[in-house]
Parts: structure tokens; sequence; C-alpha cells
């Protein structure tokens, strides 16, 4: 059979297809898919879940016109082999190459730029409503998993949905799956409303059926759509939240029978105000291994196609994860104190919470994608007497930096935020780099701020955390592997407030602060090879500030580097740079870090390499540093 | 007839009452309130709302061992009064007084520190669920209003609600108002969900008749739940959200009816699970001129209790509010750009964006009190090339600040956030300063940040907002009244990032961002007059920062001093340390701000004198760094 999808290089070539081709096309795009990503990593569940929605609407609507969002938009791999990025698609996440996520400009099928969850709703109701206010009539289309749905903000678009005229057009990709398992009411909702499946197909056909007849009008439709919900409720037992937000609700029906989406999605282009189309997937759909297990193939990285077996690199005698070194960390504090209690929004394999849901299980909280509501539910259990571990990923804490201030730092409610994937992450890009934390946090009151330079200072301030009460702790961590194969030590209390000095010196003072100063050391030993004498500070704690130490090299130093792998624009730096002058001193201060711009995707390593924070950066400012005139 | 109220220290002493004198313990309570606040100026409708839920819920349940929750808190007046505080309650929101919020540091009766909206479920549900895990029997209430239903943390809350065993109570405070009124489809959905009252009525003493007689039992609750809702919808043409997020839902029942309320509370305290009591009240309930104008009685400030008339001061020859020339100023823009829409979370008034709905009401958007929808809105209305203007509260906006970042900046969106009651806020204390902001944004690439020092600035700033792509501009001013009687000039476009040098001087560098330089100019003049010669820069943009200026100080002074209404840790003194670092200049800086704690309520000129950001404040640190060695 000839290649269908080869001749698809933007969705017009698919609208030349007839509706009986596209099942081909969808398994030409699955089966590319499957083979690109078994040998150049990525998300994949998502998008083999969604390649006959992706297909479905590429066909109906008029893409770049129409607006498209995907919501989270790591699922939106299918779209961007439809809308000119087959040949490029081999390049995905690396340096240079194109986005994991959509982007506007990398192509203007990309309507909007993505990469946290639940914005959707809001942003193509921004569009919608713009669309009609200047007389358009535009298809705005937003694609949400119901895993996205959890979010406060798409509640916050729901709500607003109906408060304008728009004919926003929200299709809700329900697999009950975010990362892991979705949970939460709205999640047990959506099972029952499945359950109610053969009812609402014959409630549509009815309705096509009025309006063709003209019974149904645009005047009527309201006393319609409440007699038909009656009737539904009456039938299946259940009620529709979306119907009673004034948003029109059509489904659940089968995302995976192409031809039925094209059908459906056809004939709700004529149908005008807010609605949501209720679809089920599975995720992984099409390749067995990711069906059976889909948080595993959420992101698998390499692996064999034929066999479905992983790559899984031998680590053995290799340094742990960050994430595991927390994950059993947590479980033996849970042992020690009862008080010990865990919460992840939506994360828990991520942040290896697993453990302890596996050990704990009525201890620890996955409250879904809510990570406001994880802050202030955490405060809460403090309260009660219970000592939360927040773990939440650096960026997404950003949800969440009014309940930091408000319901955490200003009562100094005794809970610990462990700020997993704080740094540069790496191949997820701009959206995602933990790389505000630190500046973001530093200016709050009563909050204590530390990131650790290894597994066991990672150990030792979670379990410092539970030993003395250090009101509310962040303790921010990067993706990826440690540095010590013999991470288990003794936890031991730690001193909040106090750093170290590493290593003495004369020439230069370096202050590092958490897991980049392994890279600082390596290139303090080689400026030493070069006769340049510099000592190493670690801090440890942003907040409060060790200021002993600063004023031992306040009066010792009149160069100092400072390195933290986040912004520099008010970061550790600054602090550094404010406690010099409070306290008289004028050293010349040279800082590192991430720059003022948005860094893209990349490996870790090249975007340290990028921003001058690997060792050959770190080693060249501190010649540059040494020599320069003060 | 015997005072009541006055014996009542605390609730203890209300539970010795018949419920038939409760009556008159509300007319007492109403009384006291209505006659401390026509002098003593606060929030007043929303607390005269709720007397009998305040009266009832303190009589029901065994606080402050039952744990009560107050969303946002402006409404626990009559909290205060029953909960030993009657006879401070004439401090209220007076430096030293007591707080106009509750505050757990205030009184064991108050649970929990609030101020924000949208709270309150998920602090109960923290509450509710470690209570539950202890064995313990505690009852966990949550009073939450339909406004602040409508914020993205309540439906994280809601989702979460059944997730884990609890018995947690939300009493839904409906008035149909946030503080203008309410918007969005739930709040329509509460509306229809009132018309059904009759039928809940009978639903629920079907209910508790089938509960004594054994045939509801907690085991079969599920099927009784799910056949009288399809009842219910069958009747009354409507569904029940709260039902669907396996939330237990009684009412709607009249949050005046004291008796009513207290049978009511009495039977939910023995009902198992979540569940929520629909309770209808009238913001302004016996006070007749705010029930019937409840938005202008929010917070009146002084009044005549007999004649109903507020004591509005002659501000004639005055200068403006700084609100209201934004509010006009907008609307002189979208008189002459079509692209201009204004958008507001729940805050017409506040805000006076009421001017631009008067006018434009298509192009006017109030979301409700939903921050992060309102900036990823804005962005989403901005891809459609309309130039929305989106008035937040600076305090508020802590709840958009992965918006403002992931949606707004990471985009470089051609949006303008208006920041609203920037630095002190005066009387509504701690959680209201909008002081973060500064320090907040200036780490977020791709913004431009400005702070206007008067009326023409702030109008120049916005005129150049629809004149020039800024991309994603941040605008903030104070609360309050501005230094300008003819306020009114011709916008200017304004260079972007371009201070000024508002005086020459000698012997110290003074630079202030936005409105405390006018305070900033009169403590210049008084330092003159002693002899020391200040020069005086005002930056206006915070980001970009004008690097001639900066340079010009950097080469010309040993001496600098800064001043902002903001946090000092990374604001904008940090920025210009960092600015004379990077380029080798070393003056020695003294920084003015706001210090690292939480400032709790008093006038803003209070507050400032407080913070040494007042005019003495300012002149004397210029004093003593004029005088300090080198």
């Amino acid at each position: 059979m000839n290649s269908l999808l080869e001749n698809i290089n933007i969705p017009s070539d698919l609208r030349k297809l007839s509706t009986e081709q596209l099942q081909q096309v969808c398994a030409e795009l699955r089966a590319f898919l499957i083979d690109t990503l078994s040998t150049y990593p990525g998300h994949f569940a998502s998008s083999l879940g969604v390649i006959e929605l992706t297909v479905a609407i590429h066909y109906v609507f008029n893409t770049p016109e129409d607006q498209l969002i995907w919501d989270v938009g790591h699922q939106a791999y299918g779209h961007k082999i439809l809308t000119g990025r087959r040949d490029k698609f081999h390049t995905l996440r690396q340096l240079n190459g194109i986005s994991g996520f959509p982007n506007p400009k990398e192509s203007p099928y990309d309507s909007f730029l993505v990469g946290h969850a639940s914005t959707s709703i809001s942003a193509a109701l921004g569009i919608a409503i713009g669309s009609v206010l200047k007389n358009e009539t535009k298809q705005v289309i937003a694609v949400i998993g119901d895993g996205s749905l959890t979010g406060g903000l798409a509640f916050e678009g729901l709500n607003n949905a109906s408060s304008h005229p728009n004919n926003m057009l929200i299709i809700l990709n329900d697999n009950d799956m975010a990362i892991d398992n979705n949970v939460g009411g709205l999640s047990q909702y959506l099972v029952k409303l499945t359950t109610s499946a053969m009812y609402n197909k014959m409630r549509f056909k009815l309705y096509k059926a009025l309006r063709k007849s003209k019974i149904a009008t645009e005047e009527n439709k309201g006393f319609l759509t409440r007699f038909s919900n009656s009737l539904k409720s009456l039938l299946s037992g259940q009620h529709n939240i979306f119907d009673g937000l004034n948003i029109r609700y059509f489904g659940p029906i089968d995302g995976h029978d192409i031809e039925g989406l094209v059908k459906v999605l056809s004939d709700l282009k004529n149908i005008n105000g807010p609605k949501i189309l209720h679809v089920k997937t599975i995720k992984g759909k099409g390749f067995k291994p990711a069906e059976e297990s889909a948080t595993e193939w959420h992101a698998p990285g390499k692996f064999n196609k034929n066999t479905g077996k992983r790559v899984i690199a031998d680590t053995n005698g290799e340094p742990p994860l960050f994430q595991d070194v927390f994950g059993h960390t947590l479980v033996e504090l849970a042992d020690l104190d009862k008080r010990v209690v865990g919460i992840t929004p939506a994360m828990p394999s991520g942040c290896s919470m697993t453990y302890l849901m596996d050990r704990f299980p009525e201890r620890a909280f996955d409250v879904g994608i809510a990570e406001s509501h994880a802050v202030t539910f955490a405060v809460g259990m403090a309260k009660e007497g219970f000592l939360p571990y927040c773990n939440v990923y650096s960026s997404f804490l950003q949800r969440a930096y009014d309940q930091v201030i408000h319901d955490a730092a200003l009562q100094r409610s005794r809970i610990v935020l462990c700020l997993d994937r704080a740094g540069f992450v790496g191949e997820d890009g701009a959206t995602h780099h933990g790389v505000f934390d630190l500046a973001a946090l530093r200016p709050i009151p009563n909050l204590t701020i530390a990131a650790p330079m290894n597994e066991h200072e990672l150990r030792n301030l979670m379990y410092t955390a539970h030993s003395h009460d250090c009101g509310t702790l962040g303790i921010r961590y990067p993706r990826g592997k440690g540095v010590m194969k013999k991470w288990h030590n003794e936890p031991q209390p730690i001193a909040i407030g106090k750093g170290a000095k590493l290593k003495e010196g004369n020439d230069i003072a370096l202050i590092s602060i958490g897991f980049i100063g392994n890279d600082a050391a390596t290139a303090i030993q080689r400026a030493e090879e070069k006769g340049i004498s510099v000592a190493h500070y670690s801090l440890l704690f942003l907040k409060p500030l060790d200021e002993e130490l600063l004023h031992e090299i306040g009066r010792s130093f009149k160069k100092i580097i400072t390195v933290e792998n986040g912004v520099i624009n008010g970061g550790m730096g600054s602090a550094a740079l404010e406690f010099m002058s409070d306290n008289g001193y004028f050293p010349s201060v040279k800082r590192i870090g991430v720059p003022d711009r948005f860094v893209e995707h990349g490996t870790i390593a090249q975007l340290n390499t990028l921003c001058g924070m690997d060792v050959d950066g770190i080693y060249n400012a501190i010649v540059s540093h040494y020599s320069a005139n003060m």
C-alpha cells in the first residue's frame, strides 16, 4: 500500500483524502510515532492515545485559521507530524531541535504555547470571545485531558465559558489518567458519565434530528437541554456538571473511532455557544505495553519497538536519582514519626512518593493537578499536628506562589516544600525549567530555603525538618542523578542557616548553593592547577543566610564568584551582594547563573554549557575574574 | 430588655441560652456592629449578612475545639465579637488593634489565617482529614461565599473533598455577590438551585426520617442519594454539581432564620462524610441602605447609622484616586483604539473598571475571583489582536504568578498588567499588602515593569502600552490618592526603560521608583536645608533598567540610597546593587523598603513610618548615610 502520511505535509493535504482513508493515516501516524520515539525518546503514551482525535480535528477543522490548543501539549506529537514537522520530528526535544510542546514560534499551527496543565480553556476562551467580538467565524478548539481538568485554572475557565458570546469547543480527552492515575471527585464523576454512553448517543441523535427538522432552534435550546438533561438524569442516575455551568455537553464517544469522530466534530462545528465533547481514549493506544501500563510508558525513554522492552541502562553502582533519595527518605521518616505525611499534586511516580503510597497508603495524598490546593491543604494538615512533606516540581510551585506566601509563610506553618526538578530540567525546556524558585521565594518572610549539594545533605535536611521546627521549609533539588554511590547515610540534624567552607583559598572566594557546587568544586580544582587559589563556600541555606560565613568572606576576599542553578536576577548572588553592601564590604562580585532570558530545551549538560554554568564556564569565570583589574 | 450580648464573652456563654433567645442575640449583635462600624470603619455588608449564621454556628458547634474557617474573613466581625473581642472591636483594623480578618495569633477561635479568597475548603479539608487520621471526632466547618467559590483553589478543594475520609461541612453563604455582583456559570447555577428550595426541604426531611427509622444507613446512602437526586432533577429541571463531586448537598435554606439554621446545623453534625449546606443570605441584612446597595456598602467608611448616609469627605480640588485615573484613562484609550479591552477578576468597583463597563460593556470582562484565568484569558485575547488591560491588585497577582511567567512572558504576549494597591494597603494588613510584586516579577524575562510616581506618569504609561509594543508590561501603582489636582494631561508616549534625573546633587544619589518618590523628594528638600546635596533619580522602570542613568550614578557617586515601596530583598535596590557590581562600581548603598517580615495593619502612613519609609525615615537615612564613614 502506498504511504499516505508521506504526502501529508500540512493539514490541507490531509483534507484531500476521503474519510475512508483516514484509518490508514492513523495507522501510519501511529507506526511513525512508535518508530521514531523508540530511538528519539519523548512523551509517548499520551500522543498514541490521541492519534485518531488529532487526525479528525485537522481533517474537520480549517487549521491553522481555526485555532487548536492542546492542554499541556505533550500529546501533540501527532499534531506536529501532520503540521509540517515530520522531517524534523527526530530532533524532538533536542538542542535546536523541535520542542516537546506546541510553540507558536515553531509553527503557525501551534496556536498557544503550552507546557503546564490546565491553561487551554482560558486561552481558548480569550481567543473565542475575541473572535466573536471581531465578527469572525473561526473555530476555537481546546483539547484537555481529564487530569488537566482537575486544575483550578481549568475550572475558572469553565466557570467563565458562558459569560460572553463565544463558540469554543472543549474536547475532553478522557483516559482516566493524568501522568499517574487521575484522582478526585471529578475523575469518578467522569467514569459515571461514561456509563450512560448509550443514552447520550441517543440524545445527540435526537438533538440533531430536531435541529434538522427546525424543531430545535437557538431560541428554545435551553428548554430542550433542560428537558433532555432531566431525562438523562432519571435514566442514568447522575447529573451533568458541564450543563450546570451552561456548557452544552456531548458524549461520551469512542476516541478511537476515526469516522465517528469526524462525523461528530463536523456536526459540532455548526452548533453555536460553548460546548464540550467528551471523548474516551486509551492512553498508549496501539502499543500493547503502553496500553497496559500507561504511567510507565508516559515517557519511557528508548525502547525496542518489536519486543516492547524499554532500554533501561544498568545503573548498578551509580548514584541514585535525587527523587528516589527523597522517596526512600520520606518512608524512613514516616516510619520514625507518625506525624509525617506526603502530599503530591499528581506526581507520585515522578517524585517517587510511590514508595510512601505502598508503605503507608493512608498517609500519602495525591491531590491531582492542583498545586495551590496541595500547599493550602498541607497547611491545614499541619494545623492538626501533622508534618506534611509536600513535593511540588519547582516550576509547578509557581502555581502556588500565593499559597506559599499567604497560607504557609504568613502563618509560619510547619510544612516542608520539597521542590524536585529545580534548575534546568533539560528536554522539557522553557516551560519546565525550575529556575525561578530561589529568586521568587527569597523575598518571602518566615521562609527557610535550602538546596542540598548531594544526597546526604538532602537526607539531612529532610531529617532536620522532622527533628526541628523550621517553620515553612523549602528544599530544592535537581532532576536526575546525585553524586554518591553510598547515599544512604544515617541522617543527621543540620543547624538551620549554616553553610560550610569546603576548601581554603586566597585569591577568590567562590560561593555556591546546591548541586551545582559539585561542578564548581571541579572547576576550582582545575583553577588550582593553574595556580589560582580559590576558597569554596557552600551555602546550603539561601535563607536565613549564614552571616558568619559571609562576614568571613567579606573580611578576607576582594573577589567573589557566586554560582547557582537559577536566575541571577534576585537570586543567591544577589543576596550575597545585598549582604556585602549592608555590611560595608566592597568586593568585586561575579555572579554565575541563568541569564535574563528564557532558555529552550536540550540536555541539562548542554544548557549549563550554553549559560556558562558548567565546569568549563565556571573555570573560565574564575580565570577571568582572577585576571581582572579592580 | 436586658442585654444578652453583654454577657457573652465567649461562645460557651452563648450556648447557655435557649434557642428562643438567639433572635435577640442576633438583633443586639447587628446593632452593635452597625453602631461600631459607623464610627470605626471596616467591611460592613458581609458581616451583617451572616449574623444569624455566625450565632447559629457558635451555638451548635463546640468552638474552638471544632474548627471554623471563614473564607476571606471580612465577614467574620460577628464571629470576633462573640469570641472574646467585643471590648476591642473598636480597635478594628487600626495599628496594634484587632485585625480585619481572622488570625490564629489573635484568638484560638480563629482556626486559620485568611484574607485572600477561596482558601477555606482546602484548609478545612486538611484539618478534617488530619482529624479523622488521628481518630478524633471534631467538627470542621468552612464558610465560603458564592463569590469565593469561583476561585480555582476552591474547586481544587471540592474536587479532593471525597478522596479521603473526612466529615467536613462546607457552608455556602450564597448572596449572589462577591464584592461586586457575582459572575460566571456557577453563579447562575446557584440561582437555579435556589428555585428548587421547596423540593430540597422536602428531601432533607425525608432523609432525616429515613435515617431515624434506620432505613437509610451509611451503606446504602449512595443509592438513596442517587435516587433522590434523580427525582430532584426531574422536578426542578436542573442538576447538582456538588453531588456530582461526591459531596452531599443540602439546601438551600434561609440564612436569616436563626431557629431553622440551628436545627439544620444540629442535624448535619451527625452526618458523616463531606457535605455542603447551601444558605441563602442577604448582604447587608438589617440595614436598609446596605441591603439595597451591597457593593457600595461593602466597605463604606464612616456613616450616620440613623440616616443611613455615608460620611463622604469633600474631595473637591484634591488629587484623584489612582484607581480613578486608571479607570478614566482606560475609557479614553478604549475610545481611541478598538483593540483595547479591560479585564478584572471581581474588582470592577475597586479598580474603577466600572467606567469602561458603562461605556463599552462588551469590551469589559469581569471574570470573577479568578486571577489565574484573568491573565491567561488576557493572553488569549491578545492572540486575537486585542490589547487587554488586565487589572489585578498587586497582592492578588500572586495568584497568577505562573500565568505571568508561563503564558504571558514566555510568549512575550502584549498585555498590560495594571497592578492596583501596590505597596502598603493599610488597614487590610499583612494578607493584602502589595509588597512582593517588584521582587517577584523582576526575575522574569521578557517583562517590562514600571511604577509611576504620579498621575501623569500612570496615564503616559497606559498610553505608551497602546502606542508601542512593550510585550508584557506590568504597571504598579498605589492605593489611594495621587498628588496632582490637574491630573488629566494629554497622554504622551514614554521611552521604555528611561528614568529621569529630577534634581542635581553632589553628596548622595537617591534612586526611587514609583509613588514613594514624592516622599523622597520632600525628604531631599529637608536634607538640602541641612546642607546635604542629594541628587534625585526616579527610575520609572524597574525593567529594563535605565543603564545610562545608572552609569551616571555609578560614575558620579560614592553614596547611593534606594527607596521603594516593596520588599528590599530582591527589589529595586537589589537591582541597583547588581548593576553597580556588574559594571565595576563600588558605591556604598543604603536600601530603604519593606523589611524581611510581614507587616500588620494600620494606616498606610503609620506603616510607612514603622518601616522607615516615610519622609522622616528617608530624611534620617540620608543624614546617617551622609555622615557614615566609608
